[in-house]
């Protein structure tokens, strides 16, 4: 029988996917569930709700406890916590990297490698130095998925992909869907995505 | 030795503090924890991020969604929900009876009634009448409460609750407060500040 799916949206701007997708890998392993990564760009989405920066700089209490929360969040999972200065980066090239990747078989390598670089050393993702390092880390020539980045196929890719995530209702990341229509929204809601996948018809 | 106290932020219109409120205690006697029920009005604090209303209903997707969320939610801990035909509901009069009864003993059970009442079976607790019906429900002469409810001590106690909620920085609600000044935001959430309550020095 098929694994049941999770897709698994994210946007490399976003905080909160820093920590699932970490986790997701060996917790859809350990629930018997397949994870279908899918960047996608909050960008025009957040413009939708007349929002032109993160809620977490727009909202500035809340902002300062995302930032703790997080922190805390990242000592309970060991994982390493810096928080950049710039906030939001932008995510566009580390998104069309990310699409090159996961059609060409390394893509789920590169994007928690991404999101650590990004809020556990505090680097800039915005810049393509930086994702030519992730990639070289990864064995994978970055000049040719650089290359690869830009062409119209992997653009159009990432466009489509932006707008199904308004289609299906997305409004943050990261979010988490089910093949029967079920949408998550947070990493605290990942483990509930899976097992609302494994019990869905 | 003196149990770790964590205080419990909610407004009677917050959706998520409804499972919120009807796990606090349990958790808290099982952790070893002492709770300190604070009611407050969100309005205020909203109006100050430029909210007339709850950010559910500004924001459509995300409102959507946290209603399917909590109903999940619900379902999964065999808690009642009935999503109420008004939403937000004036929490005002509800909130200054809950301060009656913390003063007088029966706050602790009488605000999991009104959350109860409201989203359990989708009622509106800005009438009297149903509060008046909670209270009697308690044993609790339901005149003698409501008046005490418009003095201005209880008046002027809500208010100086609410504005210390903003002065530390809480922006929604349900949250929870350490005493060495961690703050805690929603529902799911209520673990991680019971777990650091008990670790605070």
């Amino acid at each position: 029988m098929a694994l049941p799916v999770v897709d698994f949206w994210f946007d490399f701007a976003s905080t909160y996917s820093y920590p699932a997708a970490m986790r997701i890998r060996a917790l859809a392993r350990r629930g018997g569930a397949a994870v279908r990564f899918r960047p996608f760009l909050l960008g025009p989405i957040f413009a939708a709700q007349g929002w032109n920066t993160s809620p977490f700089n727009l909202f500035v209490a809340k902002g300062r406890n995302m930032w703790r929360d997080l922190e805390r969040i990242c000592a309970d999972l060991a994982l390493p916590f810096r928080r950049p200065e710039a906030f939001p980066q932008n995510s566009l090239l580390a998104a069309r990297v990310a699409l090159v990747g996961l059609r060409d078989g390394w893509g789920e390598e590169f994007c928690p490698a991404v999101y650590r670089a990004e809020f556990g050393d505090g680097r800039r993702i915005d810049e393509a130095e930086t994702l030519a390092a992730i990639l070289a880390d990864l064995k994978v020539e970055p000049a040719a998925a650089l290359t690869a980045a830009q062409t119209s196929d992997i653009k159009e890719s990432l466009r489509s992909q932006t707008a199904e995530a308004q289609r299906i209702g997305i409004f943050g990341a990261p979010s988490f869907t089910t093949t029967d229509g079920e949408l998550f929204w947070g990493n605290d809601r990942l483990e509930s995505a899976l097992a609302w996948a494994k019990r869905a018809p």
